[in-house]
């Protein structure tokens, strides 16, 4: 049996400072964004980084009277959701409803210069105004202090958006993806149920309410208070809830009639309001929203609030209300980049976001970002670009200077029922059986997610998934795979016994291969586990010719450190007159051990092969070219290794 | 160019639990502790019970004189270096002198009975009664408070011992091992500086002395009180410093003269006890030791401080020095095991070593552990069983007993000098020459240790470090390596194309590799990271014929999640009409992506292959056997894919 023999070679080489270099470039800028830059004129370049800091300049000379007009039509659509959105949020948030409006009319502009997505719509979300309001509650009493109370929402939107912008800058957009679609789904649903209830006070018409958010607190006020619940408020409730939810059924259903439910929310809010009116029910226990200031967002530069007591509580406020809007306004920006086939660029978006959130805080804007219900409304209403938002802000500010007195009799419970059908949406039933079905593990996440907001806190039940699922990660490491092969009968392959019936053992070795980075985290288990291997193979092959070699393939080994290296030299010691002999190990890999082997112990011709089949050809043949007794030619080929 | 096509099969089913069980066993219990009484008869079986537990059992019987008579040479020789190391390492935890003997006395009894290890000699160590030292003193001053630090310190080592102890327990051993190699040599050199930075006060004579650890404040009240350094003290501390660096090089370049440095340290306190009281040095400004009480170990379970406002201080020094005791146990106990071959059980040395510092708080000792130092005479000197432990103890009783008085005029100078000696051997220049050969990272951590331990606290220094390496395996899985493979030319082996020259690229296809899980931290970058590869590809392939197949190769993916799976689904949207191959997706990652794959889309006959040589020859035949227009039969297998 005579078979080539390939080496194995280490990588032609680098010195550290290439390596670093090569290392920082897949780190920071995996998406290589000067390619576009290379090799043209000046001018070229000049033109294509003012592009790419303003995508407005790219698309903006294209632009034609046909897609004004499917702009126009989502423009409007999206703006019917935006007024009674902007004013439920705000009051979710515990600020003024005026706040809302503000915030939708500033952001879309800013976005519009500067978004690389065509179908994101901007404004105040449920997630971010729910966080942003509990957190800052903690503290302050939005009744009591209502303008210490608004100072700290926008230094907290202030914040926020220096934290997205500079992880724009930084390149640190990974960090976001922490936050895995398992977290995303329990904890928008803990979210959503949380966000709910807190509409119970509008909907059920209670005056004293719990403070807190949890699913406790907040139930025993509700049947504490259950005196002051108001049938009129209930039956309204209900109608409109109904309504809403029908509305949102019926475009589920037939995606063509998505106005229906993107215009449900500002019919609703039309006839509850007139109907108010002409029953002057404001007078018959239906709270309403009362008279609103009129004109556009004055400016709020001065009501910035950067130092005092409350500092940390808004720096902490701004940093994860800024995580959560960026990851929904980038899962966002990314789906429909994804549907639609173009490219989102995620640090480019971080900045955006940031930025206009930064702009926002001196307009009297709070949090925004891309909003998941709206920019589905958006793409489904035929936007083509960021001018819908463009349109959307002018709607605002017309309303913001001359309808705003219309909203005095706008009901609350109205804006409660508003709320709860859009965040419904937000539990994924399916999603989490999926989950339940692909990955049990992750299904414990987000259990985790769903479970802490619910009973811990917003930000409680956040990092305790992050560091579940980061956990899980190290002790994928800390415990890796070890598979025995076997060779797949009439070929040269070796694959996991366990997973290949058909594989078989070869007699005399033992082929493992090992499927993680070895590293000072698993060299004692790896250790451990190997020399399980060997005895359990020794048990088991009594009869048989004895273990010789044990063979390692490392394919899998991606990278090892100084201390991955001493777990071959104490198994080239535990191993006795066993042969230890490596298959394929990677660049890295070879590199490092080519550098720690002194005494030539690991990487020689005869214990280092390029494939299974070859070690195993070459090895077998050693044995039986060698003396008739096995066992002394055994022996001379050890003590050469 | 016909080939016969592997298929790629799913693992046999398994349920849920089944899976949970075989990984919790990998996780907690990967070196089967059971596996010895499986198929014994009952009698056997406790037999087997009692000897796991206590390990004198199983050698005890076996025990016999010669055994012994070199038991009693290594127990008097580690016995001569335990007597002053107990004084000196006491007064660096800033405890009365005579605590250390009573911890030399009875944790060696109590580790004889429970270790498995035969050359571990047990005993204060350097870096622990530091650490201890230097925590306790941040809220209780040695001098002002004496009785209450005595509390502390036996409480602390309570708490050590206890946390030690459930480390082992609940089989959470792989905890120390994120101290890596690399951590512990930079850490140790930094803690050796440390502590000769400590000794300057008795090696000047200094009386009043900076309270903090780092080098810093040490210096600067070096030489703040340069009106206190005593000549005479100078003078007898160079003389025994070198007399005993002298003795530790001789050792070292013999090691058969190993009872040089092993009984040097006696030698000098011998000597110069001698030599004050015969000038009466301690009247020219020499300062000694003092009277010792005599007597063994007192109890001082009544001193325990289970309450109280120490408690957390108490608690956190207890978990810290119990970690690094246990690091120094466990790492000298394997030293030596991997060194005359026998097993070493991690988590039941832990028990070992844990119930051994829960007797010694009781018993008036604080944090003891096997000494690297003292188990290296031990070993030298011929120790073959734990009894060396027990003569040692013995002849610290006997020391206890009746000795005491003699110690009454041992200058501190020499004990200082000792304790130089003993840790200038714990900073291993070479060693770290050979991290940075061979991983320049892992250097970086040493050295992050290394300055953290000198400039900010031991605690900060080692959590920095640990942080540090964590960071790095995170970032490994962040962001993963992919490769180009090419064909070895005249083989069906695939390799990375950067690290062999002769392998050639296939036109029409791009063959990656991924060497790393695939999962929520990763998929946003192998996402980009695969786009760009395409897309320098065909950039670099104009004049051939186009890219047609991605072809994943999937050997070293160990894990993937829901997310991972969603990133070929998006993959597969982007790659539009190039089709996606995957090749060998291992037992985990098949099984997953079949159950995620309701639309059959990923794994079909026609693009999951078992090697990449099978996938490329199948796929190239199939493009000709199609019609002659290329792309149209290209097309046709899109379609179906």
């Amino acid at each position: 049996m005579t078979m080539e023999v390939h080496q194995v070679v280490p990588p032609p080489h680098k010195s550290t400072l290439q390596k670093l270099k090569a290392r920082l470039k897949e780190t920071f800028f995996p998406d290589d964004p000067l390619r576009q830059f290379k090799g043209q004129p000046l001018k070229r370049k000049l033109i294509l980084g003012a592009q790419y800091v303003f995508p407005i300049l790219q698309w903006g000379p294209k632009y034609n009277l046909k897609l004004f007009k499917s702009d126009l039509v989502s423009g409007l659509t999206i703006a019917s959701l935006a007024i009674p959105q902007g004013i439920s949020y705000a009051k979710l948030a515990s600020l003024p409803p005026i706040v809302g409006l503000y915030s939708s009319f500033v952001p879309p502009l800013v976005y519009a210069v500067l978004g690389s997505s065509k179908d994101l719509a901007v404004g105040p979300v449920s997630i971010a105004s729910l966080v942003l309001g509990s957190m800052l509650r903690q503290e302050v009493s939005p009744t009591a202090e209502p303008v210490l109370f608004l100072q700290l929402a926008f230094t907290s939107t202030l914040f926020a958006g220096l934290f997205q912008a500079s992880l724009g800058i930084l390149r640190l957009g990974f960090i976001i993806d922490f936050l895995s679609k398992a977290i995303l789904i329990g904890f928008m649903a803990g979210a959503a149920i949380i966000v709910s209830l807190q509409q119970l006070k509008s909907l059920l018409g209670i005056t004293h309410f719990s403070n807190q958010m949890g699913l406790v607190p907040v139930m025993s006020s509700v049947f504490h208070n259950i005196h002051e619940w108001s049938w009129q408020t209930i039956l309204m409730g209900i109608c409109f809830l109904m309504l809403l939810l029908l509305a949102r059924h019926v475009s589920i259903r037939k995606p063509k009639l998505f106005w229906v439910s993107a215009g449900a929310p500002l019919a609703s809010v039309i006839i509850s309001t007139l109907l108010v009116f002409a029953i002057k029910a404001q007078n018959h226990g239906i709270s309403v929203i009362g008279k609103l200031q009129q004109g556009i967002n004055p400016p709020s530069w001065n009501m910035l609030l950067l130092h005092g007591s409350h500092l940390g509580l808004v720096m902490k406020t701004g940093i994860i209300t800024g995580i959560l809007s960026l990851t929904e306004g980038i899962a966002v920006g990314r789906t429909f980049a994804a549907l639609r086939n173009y490219k989102v660029d995620g640090n480019k978006e971080m900045m955006a976001i940031g930025f206009m959130n930064v702009v926002g805080s001196f307009t009297s804007c709070y949090v925004t970002t891309g909003a998941f219900s709206r920019s589905a409304v958006n793409n489904n209403a035929g936007a083509k670009t960021a001018v819908s938002n463009v349109v959307m802000s002018v709607t605002v500010m017309v309303t913001l200077l001359f309808l705003m007195p219309l909203f005095q009799y706008t009901p609350n419970v109205v804006l409660g029922a508003i709320i709860v059908t859009a965040v419904i949406g937000l539990i994924d039933v399916p999603a989490a059986c999926n989950i339940w079905r692909i990955d049990k593990f992750d299904f414990l996440v987000m259990l985790v997610a769903f479970l802490g907001v619910l009973f811990i806190s917003v930000q409680g039940g956040l990092a305790l998934a992050v560091g579940l699922s980061t956990f899980k990660i190290l002790l994928q490491i800390t415990r890796p795979k070890t598979v025995m092969l076997g060779k797949i009968p009439g070929t040269d392959i070796y694959r996991n016994l366990h997973q290949y019936k058909e594989a078989v053992r070869i007699p005399g070795f033992l082929i493992l291969s090992i499927e993680a980075p070895i590293n000072f985290a698993n060299i004692t288990y790896l250790n451990e586990r190997t020399l399980r291997w060997i005895e359990e193979e020794e048990d088991s092959i009594k009869e048989q010719p004895s273990l010789r070699f044990l063979i390692l393939e490392m394919s899998a080994v991606s990278a090892i450190d100084t201390s991955g290296i001493s777990l071959f030299k104490e198994l080239k010691t535990t191993l006795e007159n066993k042969g230890l002999v490596l298959v394929n190990p990677l660049s890295e890999v070879i590199e490092k051990l080519k550098k720690a082997d002194e005494a030539n112990d690991f990487i020689r011709v005869d214990n280092l092969f390029l494939t299974v089949g070859e070690a195993v050809a070459s090895l077998s043949s050693a044995m039986k070219g060698q003396s008739s007794t096995i066992t002394e030619g055994l022996h001379t080929i050890v003590s050469c290794n």
